[in-house]
């Protein structure tokens, strides 16, 4: 993982195979699957999540992951990231070979509930059950550990999130044993100063280094004003989706990942290194568009193109 | 005028009537553009760009100005803005009674020439002709005088502009009498960097008085976080349009004003008074909606709505 940080200013982490197709109605093959994955891989995107170890009754689209997994674990140099919705999840992640894994948690307890059908207290007791059995790992075979907190800017359903809540969690979240907690604009409802204002207070718990990435939504067009707003306070991971595809599909009107084509042009423009290649990722993005017809796909530079004399910054 | 920055923290000068309106091949009637102006006025929009002192034959959606100026100088505490591109304009406008008149002067000399026929040392003779004219009337006449540097952050025919040409226009137009200068990402092509450099480097020049305004474009998605950059520079101004209507006729591929609402959204959600109903404001859209059919509007807040529990600064 360290050398995806030094090669880059900014880690783009591409979850459109997980929260983009995890929204669409229709499951995408296998095949275009790996398709999709390797090309962005070889685009220089250097983190993808690829899925999500969940019942398939639950998310049909995600069946696939493990399979996904092992085949993007062939890929050089690409962390390999899923989801994992309890203890039963990571296991299938760590036997499937992921290099990174998160687990979910509401900041919201009502979302919880209507989520995953556990409150706080039940999810740490997961992060800490994983966090365990990560250690009961050989250390080559340990995957990082994230809890990733959902809803961390607000919820559709109980409005604003209580400061001291989100600070306890991520704490706890520490506590229990993952390596980093993230914070995840599920509902599309933060801005620029909530951003700035709540990284602070949860690197002022948790410490710096556990908090280096943020999962941003562009419901109401705010998402790179809010990635500007993180990447100012120290963040150096944000999360993407090529083609803008997807969102959460249990926050009602929650939809719309950043960017990914949008977010590399961003931080490339402003002399911030990715890694990516922009052109290509153009390509996998026109690939992706040819592979889900009829699926809506999002962003502006796909309709603008970049600017005469655009550079990236290599 | 200085009455309306003490009630707000930022300014959010209305363009649509003009900047959205010129880009429409069909014009708007006199009674709708007046009922529009009227309206977000009421809503508490404390400065509108209303037309342009252009001869019909090249904007004829925009040949009404001097009607509209009229009209809007009825509505209480309104700062009624035009754009005139030559002294000619200018007399018109302070004819119609105007209360700020910017001058467009475009930082690619290639894009002058090719909007207006002029080369930049043509320009900065404009403006000293303009600037003469104002100290000629009596104070209580006098226009606020803005000189309006077009295609700041790059030109599709030229792309980058050398920062020396930048400084050196805003220093001219100051000294040829201009009130303040302002920067316009014509192009779509500013990035946050950019933005916060160009600022610092242009009040360098002319004093941190002197810039206060920028005019932005959302033409490759990066507008509201553009925006965000030039508020950390101390910006207080910020041009948008209603809906995201218009755009530049003259730079190919150049649409897309930020949009009212999703600025006013995002000020107001960061704690920033912008003195505006953000209902009402919303209630003036879905009208000019209506009163366009089938006219192309933008923005995320229509579509999403605000937060839960939403509440503006005030």
């Amino acid at each position: 993982m360290a050398q995806t940080y030094r090669k880059a200013d900014v880690l783009v982490s591409e979850v459109g195979p997980r929260d983009g197709l995890q929204s669409l109605s229709t499951s995408m093959p296998l095949d275009l699957k790996q398709a999709w994955i390797q090309a962005e891989a070889a685009a220089g995107v250097a983190e993808i999540e690829v899925g999500s170890f969940v019942p398939a009754r639950l998310l049909p689209q995600l069946a696939d992951t493990a399979q996904v997994v092992r085949f993007a674990k062939t890929l050089p140099g690409l962390t390999v990231a899923v989801l994992v919705p309890n203890l039963k999840g990571a296991e299938a992640a760590i036997e499937a070979g992921a290099d990174k894994i998160t687990l979910p948690v509401s900041a919201s307890e009502t979302h919880s509930l209507r989520n995953v059908r556990r409150t706080h207290a039940q999810m740490i007791d997961e992060a800490t059950a994983i966090a365990q059995l990560i250690r009961s790992l050989p250390p080559e075979r340990r995957p990082h550990f994230e809890g990733g907190l959902s809803t961390a800017f607000g919820c559709t359903l109980e409005g604003a999130i209580p400061d001291a809540t989100l600070v306890g969690l991520a704490e706890q979240l520490m506590q229990a044993g993952c390596d980093e907690v993230g914070l995840s604009d599920t509902a599309g409802y933060a801005n620029p100063a909530q951003v700035r204002r709540l990284v602070r207070l949860v690197r002022a718990a948790v410490g710096d280094a556990a908090l280096s990435g943020l999962h941003l939504h562009n419901t109401r067009g705010l998402g790179l004003a809010n990635a500007l707003a993180g990447l100012e306070e120290g963040i150096t991971t944000l999360d993407a989706s090529l083609g803008g595809l997807g969102g959460c599909p249990f926050a009602p009107g929650a939809s719309g990942n950043i960017v990914t084509e949008d977010l590399v042009f961003m931080l490339e423009a402003m002399g911030l290194r990715t890694g990516i290649d922009l052109d290509r990722l153009m390509e996998v993005r026109r690939s992706l568009a040819q592979w889900l017809p009829g699926e809506a796909v999002y962003g502006f530079l796909s309709e603008a193109g970049p600017p005469l004399d655009f550079a990236s910054a290599g």
